[in-house]
């Protein structure tokens, strides 16, 4: 089921780091790709449902460059069939000395409407990946083919990606912090729960900037406080 | 496909140094399992075809110590499921801060037949699951429940283990010096050979042991050496 | 606050594995201490309340060898203040490049009845450390000085040990799968649950030696496993 | 003891790089707090007396998000009580899988006069603490809240930092290079001999891009190079 | 024997990527040094025949700052013999926690005609090298001497960097995917290879950036594309 | 130059742990060959000059099985030219993933009166060189032929050794605790020191094991215990 277009919009405006803190409300600690940044982090929030691929070690025999002769070869299919709008996320076993993907592959992905690309792996070509539209997540560039050390084995099953959980459908969410990832069910909470979060985020940030401590301001253990932000979003209109 | 009886007995006769000389003149580099060591060492070979149990990060809300309840659990399941004669083979993503299973599902293993265990995680009761006549195979003890990290989720699906790939139904083999993955379709070309080749080590470790020089010995390059390997099996009956 | 004297020998009868176990249904996921294993693994179980040492990097103007000369140093004090009964943890940043401590302060230490000693750091003298009767804790053999490496900066403060935190007082316990740290204020609590615990699964290890499935005997989800055990423990006056 | 304003204008204009030459002269080989660079290379150079924080493993009973409502707070407090003109230092047990701390709280200190912040773990809101004017270093983003896995235990005590002692009034320096701890006493002598060093560097440095060898000129072994050198600073009135 | 004009050319249009499909093609699969990157990704490809340099770990009583009065040292030695068009690559042991080599050594390579420089450790001042005209790659910024960890033993010898083996003469490669080694004696026919590669990349990129899909195009399975791409060619000229 | 007799009959009755800390005294912290143990911990302490064999990552097409028919191949010409009494070092870039040697090659060094075998990498066979009378470190059993990761390519040269430097001629002294290397023109006088302080420490065991506290004790800060001691030497005739 994908993502309502409201949710989606919502979670273009908030940060990973709210996100992680909506999640660590509801007793979940595990939800953050690790070690995994963007190629590019100046591109705008990457949100999106998982479309997954499951990487194997690869057995040196089965995997000689002949195999992207086959049409129906995992990876390549994989890109075909993403949704437009989805994430492609990928388990490369949270190893980069072989790449994930290269350029081609990834515009290919810009081209059909994808939202977005991440790996607990490498991307070769990540000079031009970083310089596409869309965004692109990675532990770090790494040249060589992929058959080096990964095979593509599955599509679109529970992974694990960077330490995290990933099931199909799940919300991605991309920024300049990293990648996370909201289970299904609760993408339209956390979205509006992250929302209302950042208001007061901000409100709170303009606040330290003219000078205030953060004691009784963030968190608001004042009632002032709760008092004047209530007339700060009325002011601002939010 | 079992393995033949005639390859298994074999197998057992090999090492996996051995084994994994006889992988590599093919071209096979990575059949290892990394940095899974036995239980208890003096245990005899483990060999049996791979039936594999696919774990991902455990995600919090999915994995309540409730979860064991349900009799269709993939790990209980694929307790209960794997043949006799069987390797049980884990893929517990290289991460052992909780543990891959503890001494009842191992035991439980052992009287249903299953020739042996592996995970590249860590077992828990790891002094009891030592005791077992049951060969086991992990990277460290670890007691936490495994439900702490790791989620079952695929039973029988190709895997990596410890940066291995593994087939269900690959030859596993496993010794003091850890756990190989022989490619199904090569198991009894392989314990061929490995059986012919383990006749000359043990040729040359006696000459070895009697003071001879490895040049010319090991390898055999010299004529010599090949025509008194042959009156030595000759009068060794082997 | 001391242990009380039953609940330390309620906590020598468990194990670690199980320990973690009531952790977990109390939503306590991280008080294995990582990667520490016994150095004599056939040890009793190690039971205490936490005596804490911590360590910092050690600044090589402050820490010629004659630092020793000063009686005050925290690390000789620390070893003279320890109560007898508790357990001594360091925290060695897990870092096992230099010593924690040699043999002679830990035969110190037994001498003075403490009831064990852990270091997410490791032992010098380790093959003497192992032939004494106190129980030891640590990653892995290190013969230099911990000078070279670790400063001893303060006694019975809260730590990390192995990435488990640990503070002054909770019950820390020991077997061959490593330590867990169980909060003071529940180890009353989690020695009773957890010998609970074993009594169950002490009935279960025997029932699936004699061949019984683990579906509806572990978890106990049938009824008939339930007065099953019961009777069992009447039967065995348990 | 603050440090001089003398010395902290001197420090601003050398390097790391010459700083652990200096430090390494008198046998300090371990100052140089490891894999923590800056989140925006082009900031100038922070300098600052050390005012540390320190972070245990967080246990998740005493971590809910409640915490933060308590004034008292370790890190909230200390956040206010850091002094002005003082670089504030972390010891994430060099754990970068949560947050150390936020923009919210980095911008506080700015606002507060603070000269810069480190930690060995990774700040949430990269982006926008990059775009501070206050240098900021750590090891990489990192967007979980720091209650999923850090707990601040104490203020002002000696601390590790990226595997270097930090004492409480250290001079910490950091430039693209990443961050160098002086100890306290240190910081005057440190400051002129790097300032020095730095103009023999310079002068150096411009007759490589001339076409000089260095052999003869860095190290000066040569007579003529120290009389040039004389020449040099006269001409250039340094 | 230094590479050909020709080669050393073709090199410089074509991206490490590339490169290692083409080895991979020849069984070599261990050809890229690992997590290397450069210090400014935006500069031209580097290109050149190995110069190799051999550190080991420093002894601290040979390795005082005098050593480098001597004019013998093996490393400043070095930088004055690599010759003009060469890489300089040097075995760190991957560890940079000290430095590699600063901007004065850089810059005196750069103006004797180096094509670059490359190590498995880390340089200091990097910014500076950064900003120099040569390319440099290393693992990450380290300020400290080279003289606290590394001890410069051997010029031009057969080395590993980043797990990669290097022969003096082996054709080095890097762009902002890092560092590719082409054994010398495949340099020509890998640079023609790549080149042909490249120009069917470039193709199949434009085609991909049009909307077609990558099955049948990439690799190019299907005759059709195999004729267009002919057309193509010939129409631009290339 | 060979370790002299007396010498090295010293070294066989210390410890390595001993032995650092006089090392220590000298302000050498970096001599320990880190996380490398016995393969039996219960053999004789090792002693022996350094003898070296350096490996490099292993390329493909250099490395088939057929290398080995070489007389002259690097490993195997190392094995025979090992002198009688030395000590066998081999730098394996700290990699096990693939092995450093086999039983036939270790027990020829023993039939050839080598005194011992250290790798930071790892062992195959290793249960078999476990029993054998030569004592033999390294990091972990590894099956897989070297071929597949290493390439012998010179000997007896400087090498690093689990982050040690390691020059031919070196002492070299093997416990339970692992491997020192004392440098060649220090052996005797670190020999001495070592004796004469596993005196005082063993005088300083019995004492703690008779309830002394080590306060004063250890080290001999009060009058009275060195006295005491020097009549303990004296009464037992040390």
């Amino acid at each position: 089921m994908p993502l309502k277009q409201t949710t989606r919009d919502k979670l273009k405006t908030v940060s990973t780091a709210t996100i992680t803190t909506a999640l660590f409300k509801r007793g979940l600690r595990r939800q953050m790709i690790q070690e995994v940044l963007p190629l590019d982090p100046a591109k705008p929030t990457m949100v999106g449902e998982a479309f997954t691929l499951r990487y194997m070690p690869a057995r040196e025999d089965l995997n000689p460059i002949s195999v992207f002769q086959d049409r129906g070869h995992p990876q390549r299919k994989a890109i075909e069939e993403c949704p437009p709008g989805a994430v492609f996320v990928i388990d490369s076993c949270k190893d980069a000395r072989a790449a994930s993907a290269g350029s081609i592959l990834v515009t290919r992905l810009q081209v059909r409407g994808v939202a977005g690309i991440v790996t607990d792996g490498g991307f070769r070509d990540s000079a031009e990946i970083a310089r596409l539209a869309i965004p692109a997540f990675h532990r770090r560039p790494s040249a060589p083919t992929n058959l080096t050390l990964h095979q593509a084995i599955d599509t679109n099953v529970p992974i694990g990606c960077g330490d995290a959980p990933v099931f199909p459908g799940d919300a991605i969410v991309g920024d300049a912090d990293g990648v996370v990832v909201i289970p299904a069910h609760l993408a339209d909470e956390i979205a509006d729960e992250a929302v209302e979060m950042t208001e007061f985020e901000d409100f709170v940030a303009e606040k330290v900037k003219e000078g205030r401590t953060i004691l009784g301001l963030y968190p608001a253990t004042e009632e002032a406080t709760r008092t004047e932000f209530a007339a700060w979003r009325k002011d601002k209109g939010r």
